[in-house]
């Protein structure tokens, strides 16, 4: 869990949601600053195309791991599907839930019990197959995935190609990481807004080909693939 | 002068006029974070209302100090004045000169010379009346410009009032900057853009009252205070 105290990511979503023009500053290790440009709060219509060809997929039960502002529930609830929306951040449990969200939980993205389960479909979008976080972690949270799934589970995800970029400072990341035993696009970062910083943690991003080595031998294969702008695409795990 | 590595004024100064949407982020000492909202390349009729009135008393030859990307120099040039723009940022320099500022120099605040001048006006726009830096330093300054201008001279600066808020992040800040031996608006901070990160450096924001008591003693009086949007602020200063 994010303490209340440093919780960057949950005050700024919290303020978009308010009106406010607020804008979190994401920091990478190597002293890189960018700003975070997801849309926490756009309705349907305004996602990422992959994300919104990804939906196609969804069947059952849904679980939402690091569910933000809630916009998975919030559109898929009046469709007729439940959701258990996750997320670390206080902050994002808190505007999901005001929102309308109907079931959400401050848990982390392993926090999910069997008996909440089981899901037919898991969702982590906004880039959220970043939460794989490395390539120890990935197998085990995939492992855990697939023990709340039944045989016909789904794991719809988005993510970016981190090497399919010109950017000399992304390209010397990459080898930096390479060189300290990190996968190239396991970027370590913070997020800070007004005052409060998140704690450092690691967010992985990967080309499709290190996604299906990723998920080898985790009960799950990579089933599909969809591109959407520039780098990004969004993956689909189903049980092998 | 800001080394070249650490110039993240002049790379983002340099982004935003080859029309990226560069964001400049400002980081304090006190943990917060912002985003710099100053448009460097705005032309006159986009420049704020407080500027646009000072530069009423321009006159003759114009020390712009702390130029950025040089749009007082861009302004007046043509209108036949003659001016000398510095600035601290070797970016800055650059995209002054390449914008056509005609005079650029890479120099300190205080860098310019009696055979530079003499200068009727001196600007300091875009808050730049912070570069008084602190109670020590800005009188020392004032008296630099005294002995670079004429009897006639005159200094036009915009500032903000940083008392003029209810936001808990500032008036903390206050607190803690007067218990440090500071005055109330003295910030501490520096700019990060992607990679670069300047030194951190102190930038004083003040109240007319403190402005008028910093400028004593100095060859200068407060002669005149433009209200602009908000906190904001333009100030006359007059030969005593």
């Amino acid at each position: 869990m994010i303490p209340e105290a440093e919780d960057a990511f949950g005050a700024a979503m919290y303020a978009c949601w308010k009106g406010d023009d607020a804008r979190l500053v994401i920091e990478r290790d190597d002293g890189l600053v960018d700003l975070d440009s997801y849309d926490y709060v756009a309705p349907f219509r305004r996602w990422p195309s992959h994300e919104r060809a990804a939906m196609r997929h969804v069947r059952g039960r849904v679980l939402d791991v690091g569910c933000g502002a809630g916009r998975v529930a919030i559109h898929l609830e009046p469709r007729g599907h439940e959701v258990l929306s996750i997320d670390v951040s206080p902050g994002a449990v808190r505007t999901a839930g005001e929102r309308g969200a109907r079931d959400v939980r401050l848990l982390a993205s392993s926090g999910e019990r069997r008996a909440d389960g089981p899901f037919h479909t898991i969702v982590m979008f906004g880039n959220n197959a970043g939460l794989l976080r490395d390539a120890r972690h990935a197998p085990w949270l995939l492992l855990r995935f697939a023990g709340v799934t039944g045989g016909d589970g789904v794991v719809l995800a988005s993510t970016l190609d981190p090497y399919d970029t010109a950017d000399p400072a992304h390209r010397d990341y990459h080898r930096w990481n390479r060189r300290r035993g990190r996968m190239g696009g396991q970027v370590r970062i913070r997020a800070r807004f007004q005052r409060l910083a998140t704690p450092w943690f690691d967010y992985l991003f990967t080309s499709i080909g290190e996604t299906e080595r990723l998920v080898r031998g985790t009960g799950w294969h990579l089933d599909d693939v969809i591109d959407g702008a520039g780098p990004t695409y969004a993956f689909v795990l189903r049980k092998s």
